[in-house]
């Protein structure tokens, strides 16, 4: 039977630590579906179609790896999908106890749900979407955080606003 | 003297876990009183009103508990009522940190105050209300995370939105 | 029914840390139980007898606490004083993680237990008598970590060795 | 390409939380290896031979699960045996703490490890080997800490010391 | 070469706990800049201005301390004034977790950039300007959280609200 | 004044973890002593005086750093020596909370006495004295956990044995 994972977020944007999840996360999954969420928040960066075109542009060489939208709760996408693992990068202690919470919620709403953590390089841990809004907003240099790929499209994205 | 404790919070909604914390309080002191804060919030789900009327359903046969309301510092309310506790369920390392300052500030404010930490079930520790918003929303099954007395009730009231 | 509350320790030495959580939780139970653990260890400082005569000193003046020693389970000592309740002194996040897997394991062991976690005063919750037995060790100054009362008997026993 | 994943410990003895984490793995996994530490500590309960047995004993059912012992680093059996992954069971923020550490080191070590960690249900969350042979010492009853299959085996091989 | 260290945040109020940090910080570097950020938040309680007239009049007799305000990255305003040192408090384990992604991030915009942490007085670690704000809101008694020099002016500014 | 800073520890042995702490701190305070602490434990690794020599040498391009050795209470040391800072590197928010107590009970000995924390590359952080002996133990490689300057000289340390 297939083994398909699915990684969830906003990805507003996509960073190179989302990335180096993805990649380690189609070496241990048959298939990896990274689900970008399409609750719009206030203060959202990139509208849902230009994350989905940056998780697209920097995982084209992951031939296992596809790239969805989704609204709603994960586990519904996971039902729908045939989806079996939910993938989840951590970095650091306290952000794990929220991610223990979410993880026991889900398999109370899907008991086949499994959530799998993985982590990222060390030099990575301090990438975050949040930060690359942050450091965007007062024009600072993220080019360190997002991958290569999408870099020139994001500014000239940015630009527009 | 009558040994009398506050177990003060939002409670929109009252979850399974607060009320395994006014079971225990129960047990503890002599008498309980469970206040529902009127600070309204942009997002709630429930008035006042109703998640005083669901406390006093989920806790109905707990004799030493009542259910009162307040505007205000949580110190002031415990001066006026003649109690001298606070209770507080705690289920992670995380969450104590934030904990530990809020009782050493209320001992700032009240000298007499003490807070007692209390913990519940293992297999509750995830459940809390703005998880249970944030399934409600959407559409999600709750029915493992409220007391089964108010189900209904809180169904039926989501309805009307 | 009375409630009776052990709190349980090595007490190798008793520290002002240690008085304070016994003057919270005598407030709180009728009848609070100051068990000194028997079980001896290697680098272990005082006598079970002298330990046990330095809580008796120190707490003299709380008339609803008496001191014991047990050599077993918590538990077990709290099943045959009828004490429903275990008293922690708790000073941070990263400690309360090990008490939740011991309160967890405790109802395990006896449902009817209830651990009840409080809090000391922000000025004390670096004092611990791990603590107080290495800067003993290399002759520094514990006075302000220790209850007045047993300091003189403190020094004395330690001059034996 | 066969996924093979290892999963080490002192397993002394192997806990119901043990194999609760090997029971996720196999369904991630195609092949998990069960690695039992060599490397014999002052206060162990059981031999290296009888943790094995009981391993073998609990997992019986599960059929890509095998048990091997191993004395040296976990990264050595993990290049001799074809594992790119190590399984850890997780159960706490402070316990992620160390977790990441050994994860990084495992990875300067050997960079194609990779460390995938799962959680345990909650109501297991406070089992440990050490919590198991703590109650043992004193006599309590771990009946729901080790697996029903061996549980008359390790009370008989406890009944010879 | 002058070692200048850049103490920023809101300080909306200043509070005895950074008052605390800027006296430990003033004995350690040359010269200490306090900023106060520009970017004006929703909630937010007093004027740039007023903020910063309250850190000159807290730290008027701390020679080596000057205040300033800015808008931007506080790596942007070190590059400008000549600071390689930025000085944190820091009160709790969950703290220092946000904090050390921070100080990772700022390393990466500017690598001469060195993030130096202190502690405050345990009695002052549950100080901190969202609890004053949340306190002076519901009308409770905030005079040992703010430095006695400025308590008269914010309550007169208070009353203007 | 001259502003003088202790960094001490067992550096059994001195890492590249401790050199990136000892490097940073060398531009912070006008003199750093490096503080070898005498007190062997049973499993060190190396001689106090080979350890001084391990620092002595990955340290000799740092001007203002001398190294020394001390039995005895850390703060004892620096009333000695005229230290007024203490520097200990943190690596994640579980170490800081045992830090912590160690900064308080400090200056309850020394009150002059500044803990000054400073964070190391992320890329190290999971570098320690103790996973170097562990990966020794069982011939590891950790060739990128020690400095360059004396890396042959602990293989050849470790020969003897």
């Amino acid at each position: 039977m297939e083994r398909i994972a699915v990684f969830a977020g906003s990805f507003d944007p996509f960073t190179v630590a989302h990335l180096a999840i993805v990649k380690r996360a189609s070496a241990i999954f048959d298939h990896v579906i990274v689900v970008v969420g399409k609750n719009v928040q206030k203060n959202s960066l990139l509208s849902v179609e230009t994350r989905m075109r940056f998780v697209q542009k920097a995982t084209a060489n992951l031939k296992n790896v596809t790239v969805d939208s989704f609204d709603g709760l994960t586990v519904e996408y996971m039902k729908n999908s045939g989806a079996k693992f939910l993938v989840r990068g951590i970095r650091s202690a306290v952000e794990f106890d929220a991610e223990r919470n979410l993880a026991w919620n889900n398999q109370m709403l899907y008991p086949q749900a499994e959530t799998v953590f993985l982590q990222i390089e060390p030099e990575l841990a301090s990438v975050s979407s949040s930060a690359v809004r942050e450091i965007l907003h007062f024009g600072g240099d993220v080019s360190k955080m997002i991958p290569a790929e999408f870099f020139p499209d994001l500014i000239s994205e940015m630009e527009k606003h």
